[in-house]
């Protein structure tokens, strides 16, 4: 007899800090991990380059980039023509907002993981959002992913039929940086391949200066660890503002 | 002074009969419409020739096709390398749910509708979901609409600010086919543009035998109007089974 297999769980991977976290929990917890990464047009593509390189130092036999053209409905300092503001996050209009908000990002990312997680009869979705270092995206509150939750359940055969509940998991979002980074510390993350910045370098080297530079600079302060991304390039550790 | 302008509103539209009504009922409401279609590996890609057509019969500024690529997920009838069931809608698993069914398709759909809307400033999607002639999709019923919009509204900018509340029109919800027709002839929808079936030839002929023709023929029927789709290929009208 073989033994039964493990339970199937679609991650929403960008191989940045959280996301990879949240790669090693889902594995933590007995799920064989689906990661699902997405060339949306953004600046830093890059990030998809540490994605592969963290996905194959974790393991990952299930990893998938779909491409995708946000690009199309413009609005974003992510994907259209414009600067990314250094330092605090910049809102055009006041609203709290800061312009790096892609529309209705996480909404669009979260479908297509739904869409996966249906075809491989999974009904578990992870992703690392985070209520306390969210600056100001509103697809990242508990509110939100409980109400997409609730929507999932309703839109696929399994909640149509009754069998199995589908649920979205958020392990990262009570936990600020500096919990997040003792986390996966503890199960083997190796930050060295992660990419958190929003305007790196070519081969992937940190600003150290846009707002996730300098949260996950904080985070490693807190923690009380050198940021090994840092120790990789020959780059001095950042200053935690 | 200029007249002020018409409020928008995306309208997810396949260039079928249904969203071409919605397309038409949607201006007589008053918005200006952008149409946004999907290019996601359906076999049936004379649809979107179709949508051209109708989109520029319909005066239509605003409509842009979008690349998605559901077919890494594989699993539908509609996307995958399978043959269109003739007749009645089978169903692989005995669930009642057919095998033309795309996981997740209208969610992952009004996700990107919802993304095009707030770039747009819109508060208005409209689509043309159907409760009574839904073939057993578990995305077309009003509880999952009602649950989408809902976490629409906790996903925007808009909706943290408290500003305005974004609303998925559904207006053919609750019609059967005959009447959805008649209401759009009333509209002036010129029907013979229209492309309704899941396998049609490289013209666009319907073929007269996939459930999808099926229950327009018997729309038609119903409503006592000779289908011009048909008269168009020059073509008998079909049987309304």
């Amino acid at each position: 007899m073989s033994a039964s297999p493990l339970p199937k769980a679609v991650v929403l991977f960008s191989g940045g800090l959280d996301s990879s976290t949240v790669v090693a929990m889902a594995q933590q917890q007995g799920f064989e991990v689906h990661a699902l990464s997405f060339r949306y047009g953004q600046r830093h593509v890059v990030e998809l380059q540490a994605a592969q390189a963290v996905a194959k130092r974790m393991g990952l036999r299930h990893h998938i980039t779909v491409d995708m053209d946000l690009r199309a409905f413009g609005g974003s300092a992510l994907t259209a023509d414009m600067a990314v503001p250094k330092g605090a996050q910049a809102s055009p209009d006041q609203s709290g907002i800061p312009i790096t908000y892609v529309p209705a990002r996480n909404t669009v990312f979260l479908s297509y993981a739904l869409a996966w997680a249906e075809t491989l009869g999974s009904f578990d979705i992870f992703m690392g959002v985070n209520a306390l270092d969210y600056s100001g995206y509103p697809d990242c509150r508990p509110e939100y992913i409980k109400a997409y939750e609730r929507m999932a359940n309703l839109a696929t055969k399994a909640g149509v039929e009754g069998r199995q509940r589908l649920t979205i998991h958020a392990p990262l979002m009570a936990m600020n940086k500096a919990q997040i980074i003792q986390a996966g510390v503890g199960l083997g993350v190796d930050y060295a391949l992660t990419s958190s910045c929003y305007d790196p370098g070519p081969q992937g080297q940190p600003c150290a200066a846009c707002a996730s530079c300098q949260l996950r600079a904080k985070g490693f302060a807190a923690a009380a660890l050198d940021d090994p991304l840092y120790t990789r390039f020959g780059l001095p550790q950042p200053p935690a503002v």
